[in-house]
């Protein structure tokens, strides 16, 4: 097996993997350790990392040692460190130890668990962690759980299952004469995600099929308004198919109440998604349990784990009570890939788009293990505290202003400082240009990284504290960083 | 940073992560230095793995050390053994050291790539290492590469393209009354894999606007059909807007004419796209870059790094001359995403639905530095030398017949012992039984894994070899199971 013929064939020696797999080991342990003392956001120019690599694929190949330093002088310069403490920016993604072990024993395994022969073990897990995860966020179990890469595809599949159940609702009722989509109407608050647009583009739903529910003061979606578009809707013509309800919106973490939302899908026989994609990981405390009042008369639920779990990306989990209605939208086999243990077992493929599928429940399981309920509970608990407080110094700082309830780990501001203009409209314009040319400065800090949002035509800054390795000192720090860049843009 | 409060609310410490990332690291070398000792497909029973786990989450975290345990103990007896080099099932991926090491990496930085902003060097990266790709594979500079996770979704978003231009050609040319898609029809080959099928369901296009064409003796699409098809389906008021050619069908690895394809679709108006998933790597070979003859005339194309190019799952390659129709079927954006580079930049999140992108271009950077295109094209060369060498086993083999032409990996073959019935209705109904129980036969071995497909109703085994594990050594160990077993049924 080792001639001089066949070992050119193979893979990297044993030796060799080992050597370099301690290396990069301890290149993470490293990296982790000493995260701070990188920059947040990397200061490279538009195109530099392109131009620093050859034009060419090496023909020959190259070191591993090679490869390795390559990536620290050519590829490290242009990283944004999503792993910083201070990376307090959209909804900040971070993974833990476990989770990046987990994900090197899937790439080492590198099953493919599309159907249960080509994994049991990679099925059978898949069940029993998506299982565990909704005890832990108190899913009932009637809902069957699968997981997608992303909260987009996790939405989209939805989205999919809700048009196949319109479809049976429709030939019964003998509504729809005929097999076009035009008529289909989706429903969501204006402040839900963009991917539910996408989503309902790529299902070729029309733009005009999609319609945004006004929100309440605090950017929930407003139940009688959904309430009435459903009623005049149908008058015009019309076809209500499904209700995208978000808790925890992309800009203020707003929740929209499932409730009597619910109430409303229930009468109207229209399908409800629970987009819960970054904030459904709170409900794992009890006392944020509210975020799913009414979860059991949903239709789908997606939760991230590679939001606020501390999973690697990606990994998004995904619960419908009507999983006939996924199968019925994508369970289309061959010949090439039947086996006799089908009729007998879940072959996940038959509920997605994906045929291929990595082993992604292997790090969820590793997580769950690893940190226990009460170690997750202790860390999503403590985001919510740190956010809290500083909501509380954003509340007691004249130079500041809160824009929305905080909820989770995510507050929204903006400064208001004394010296601004008393006319209204000049006021929110300077506003508004004060505040982007802050943001600007704050994220050439070096120190810090957060991003911005829009509320009601006011240029907004919202920080998001859901790292784990994100402490009480470095959201102390981003203070000081927030307060500091303010004074020197103000003398 | 270290005191009793904060330490139970952080991750993993460094010393526990380098401490079991050597035992991982280890433990994957042991794996793969032993693989051929472990029985290809697991002996599992369903529902052993499930049963073998707790019904709840642990409350309190467990430590690594009883993590590992418990993954050597519940998990492995159900693992199929995707990387043993007599695993020559379906299109069989296998991960190399490289790309292991690279997936440990990126799951270590864990950026997303959705914008230029969130990451230039994984936006960059991509972009030099599918420009590097398409060298290597031919594909004319003015393609546009993007990496996406499976190859169904690749030819998702190619199809969701061919729409998008579909709308632009029809409404500009009248043809298009009513913004419905139930007048689309999409094409491909009796032998296009299914994920063509899933696609056009997905993207609202009926089960009737699906239209498959006949292929030849050898499996290919007949050229003078399709441009039938499309003429016959005008006439009756379908609107022809997509062809699939395939490059490597999944079933014999059949190459349909691309050139004399693309000719019909270009006159037609008619998005053309390939889907060369699993062969198109062949193409890295000089000898092989037939298979893309006509290439530079097409829309689209698709080729899986993981599935023949020792990559971990997952790492779909998508290439289109016309990124435009792409951006324009998927870019919507939030004002939480926006950046001030937005307009200098490709931001990749604008090109596809899935806006979470995990660093993949980082492990096919890895993988090309590490074994060079010639450490690629002789492993690809060695694997068709070893395919066509058991393609001569079975043409001078009295017990076998071949089914179908080896261009590439796959030996579609079938059992035709002398003592089967000669009248020919009998006979193919006891040779597919036959086949059908030698191939039960081999799979229980636990030496070899193979699959099967059904070619003009006749039961036809397939081998694949394209693993980065499989030497000449494990073809002759596959040639003696395969008539061994033979021998024992029909003693």
């Amino acid at each position: 097996m080792t001639n001089g013929k066949t070992k050119i064939l193979e893979d990297m020696a044993s030796t060799e993997f080992r050597k370099y797999g301690y290396e990069l080991v301890d290149w993470i342990a490293d990296y982790l350790d000493n995260i701070e003392d990188y920059s947040v956001l990397p200061k490279t120019e538009i195109g530099e990392i392109k131009n620093s690599l050859p034009d060419q694929p090496p023909k020959s190949g190259e070191s591993f040692e090679t490869i390795l330093s390559d990536f620290d002088k050519k590829i490290m310069p242009g990283i944004t460190h999503w792993n910083h403490p201070n990376f307090m920016a959209y909804f900040n993604s971070t993974s833990s130890g476990p989770g990046i072990l987990a994900d090197l024993l899937s790439a080492g395994l590198n099953i493919n668990g599309m159907s249960w022969h080509t994994c049991p073990s990679a099925t059978e897990l898949e069940e029993v962690t998506l299982n565990w995860l909704a005890q832990m966020l108190g899913i009932p179990v009637k809902f069957w759980g699968i997981i997608y890469d992303t909260a987009s595809m996790s939405s989209l599949h939805a989205v999919a299952a809700a048009r196949e159940q319109a479809k049976e609702l429709f030939i019964n009722g003998e509504e729809l004469s005929q097999s076009n989509y035009s008529q289909l109407r989706i429903y969501c608050s204006e402040q839900a995600h963009f991917s539910i647009d996408k989503c309902a583009l790529t299902l070729g739903i029309n733009k005009e099929g999609i319609r945004k529910i006004p929100v309440d003061k605090e950017f929930r979606m407003i139940p009688e308004k959904l309430s009435e578009a459903v009623k005049q809707d149908r008058k015009n013509g019309w076809l209500p198919f499904c209700v995208v309800a978000t808790v925890g919106t992309t800009s203020t973490t707003s929740v929209d109440p499932v409730k009597e939302i619910a109430t409303i899908c229930k009468k109207e026989k229209i399908w409800l998604h629970v987009d819960a994609a970054y904030a459904g990981t709170a409900a794992i405390i009890p006392e944020m349990r509210w975020i799913f009042d009414g979860i059991e008369n949903v239709d789908s639920i997606v939760v991230n784990p590679h939001k606020w779990m501390f999973t690697p990306i990606d990994l998004s989990a995904f619960y419908t009570s009507k999983p006939e209605m996924l199968k019925q939208a994508f369970s289309l086999s061959a010949e090439y890939l039947q086996s006799s243990s089908d009729e007998k077992v879940t072959n996940y493929m038959d509920y997605g788009i994906q045929l291929g599928r990595r082993f992604r429940s292997l790090k969820l399981w590793f997580i769950i293990k690893y940190f226990g309920v009460n170690g997750i509970r202790n860390r999503i608990r403590e985001h919510i505290r740190l956010a809290k407080k500083f909501a509380d110094w954003i509340d007691n700082n004249d130079d500041f202003e809160r824009m929305a309830p905080v909820h989770f780990g995510v507050v929204c501001f903006r400064a208001v400082p004394k010296n601004i203009s008393d006319d209204q409209s000049l006021r929110e314009n300077e506003l508004n240009k004060l505040n982007e040319k802050l943001l600007n400065k704050i994220n050439s800090s070096d120190k810090l990284f957060l991003s911005h949002t829009v509320l009601n035509n006011k240029y907004t800054i919202r920080i998001s504290i859901s790292g784990i390795r994100t402490l009480e000192k470095n959201v102390k720090d981003a203070q000081l960083i927030i307060q500091n860049k303010l004074s020197e843009i103000l003398t």
